[in-house]
């Protein structure tokens, strides 16, 4: 089972790398498998810890996919690192081993700490609209153009019925994305 | 901004409804608009009192569209009804108004009580699939067999590269249920 949420690690600088990425857990371990060349491959391999943050705001994870990486951010408190304000719950993590790949290294990661901030409110169309949109942006380069559109103009009915400002602007950053795209 | 929920009241002979419904609010304030004629609608009207629960367990959503409506339920804490013992979250609410309709009725309602039990884990591209699956089977008699199973494929990818134990179950009990609506 993969749950898309949004890593933060801490970069050499001191500086924090916000990245939207599917996870899977088993019980107390977290499976996080990141590209290479990655910014969050790097953190992950040292200082090798992260935070798993569960948010529902998906202007946070639209907004990394098209250059804005500016979100609020408030201290880990059991790891070096911090997590986003925002979140409705984060895990902080502890690589515990890794398995390296070609494409997408594994690490396995141990959770030291979990903090569970604000209600979950139920499922919202719109939301998920935007996370396919997020991933379909992610692969413009690797999908045909129709089949983009296709999609895309199958999950905008969701935005118009359910969305509420922040889901219509997450959408706005990816379409545009899209339109400089292919223009 | 519409969220998908789960709906419970209370029923006369004192057991208890359960219905998924996707729900409004602004701030305080929860906006429910059952079809007309329904139990949540009767419910609402008397005794006036519901839970709205936000459940990331798309079985129950599904197991409800699909005759399966014995789900874990414990009492609410400041009304005399019932929540979903599975919740995330939970909200009680108290009706204010009720404006009619000919097919839905607006209900405005009070919140008098909220609890946050257990974390969002994050997105699950899965869950949105069932969740939009699931709107679709309760249109069934509206739209064209067609959009239904073109709309299903699409919906099946996410379930075969995302989805859990749950999700997998939520989703045949509702693939039956299409099935046998077009045997």
């Amino acid at each position: 089972m993969i749950y898309e949420t949004v890593i933060t690690t801490m970069n050499p600088d001191g500086t924090v790398h916000i990245a939207p990425m599917g996870i899977r857990h088993e019980n107390e371990k977290y499976l996080i498998a990141p590209f290479k060349p990655s910014r969050t491959l790097d953190n992950l391999l040292h200082p090798g810890v992260a935070v798993i943050n569960a948010t529902a705001d998906v202007m946070v994870i639209a907004g990394c996919l098209t250059g804005r990486h500016d979100w609020p951010l408030v201290p880990a408190t059991h790891i070096a690192c911090k997590r986003l304000a925002g979140a409705l719950s984060h895990v902080e993590v502890r690589v515990e081993s890794s398995k390296d790949d070609e494409l997408r290294p594994l690490f396995t990661c141990r959770r030291v700490h979990a903090a569970n901030h604000r209600p979950f409110r139920g499922f919202n169309r719109a939301q998920a609209a935007v996370v396919e949109a997020a991933i379909l942006v992610s692969r413009l380069h690797l999908l045909p153009e129709q089949k983009i559109r296709s999609e895309l103009e199958y999950l905008s009915i969701a935005i118009g019925k359910t969305a509420g400002e922040n889901e219509r602007t997450a959408w706005q950053w990816l379409m545009e994305k899209v339109e400089n795209y292919y223009a």
